[in-house]
């Protein structure tokens, strides 16, 4: 059972620029710092600034930053916002065609399950999963975290 | 975020045996049952029978069966023993090459989550997946359901 790869590559690079608060980033740093694809980096950023996770400046000196502090980015609503589908089995998908459906109570099942994940998801804010200390990859650990345009709440709720 | 073809395969073929507990079922008539693949469904035959929830017969008239009844077998443990892995992001994979390792606390919210849906999966088994009325895939819906080791209503041929 996986997510996709850009969802992985969103959370990480949601936690990048939640780390550098007071400078725009570039997706060629982002990539860099994981050593993973511009090209994917292109596609999450442009996705992640659709749905107002971040913002972006055009032009020389641009780069993206949060569009929110990281204690209002909630990590379920980024997971359902940057995964394609939660198809975990056929018959949650459209066009299913498994014999059973209509007869069978796996899809409620699964779909249990799968509103318990995202429900735990919906606990944690990218403010949790910041690192607790350093500046994060490949870069120097002195930089102290910055909040952006507030204190940080610390950890919030439901760890 | 998905499951494997394999793990959805495992629960429809349980599903299909667990319906027939008077017969041998053969990975043929599971196959044009569902309209899904034999290669597959011989691999999974042979995983499900060395994690112990089928077992089978072999020669001419051969199939398998359910090695326990139905409420016998938690879908938790089908999940767990056929899915590949749960590497939902790289950081829970072995071979991990995130440069956060170490310093981010999202592997410890997603395995959470995780817990959570499996959880959720080892509180049923077998038994509440299977259809509350009819003999399961392109059959006559006349059948009732028979409990494992009585008399089926009908003979069975898979389609």
């Amino acid at each position: 059972m996986r997510l996709t790869t850009m969802t992985d590559y969103s959370l990480r690079l949601l936690m990048y620029v939640a780390q550098r608060p007071e400078q725009l980033c570039t997706i060629a740093e982002v990539a860099a710092a994981y050593g993973i694809s511009e090209a994917h980096l292109m596609k999450i950023t442009h996705q992640l600034g659709l749905a107002g996770f971040i913002e972006t400046v055009r032009g020389k000196g641009g780069g993206m930053r949060l569009a929110r502090a990281p204690g209002e980015i909630n990590l379920g609503a980024v997971v359902r916002s940057v995964e394609p589908d939660f198809n975990l089995v056929e018959c949650l998908a459209t066009g299913n065609t498994c014999t059973l459906t209509g007869q069978c109570r796996l899809t409620a099942i699964v779909s249990g399950a799968l509103r318990q994940f995202l429900d735990h998801l919906d606990g944690h804010t990218l403010a949790d999963v910041l690192p607790a200390h350093g500046d994060g990859p490949a870069q120097a650990r002195t930089m102290k975290l910055q909040p952006l345009r507030r204190r940080p709440a610390v950890s919030e709720s439901g760890k």
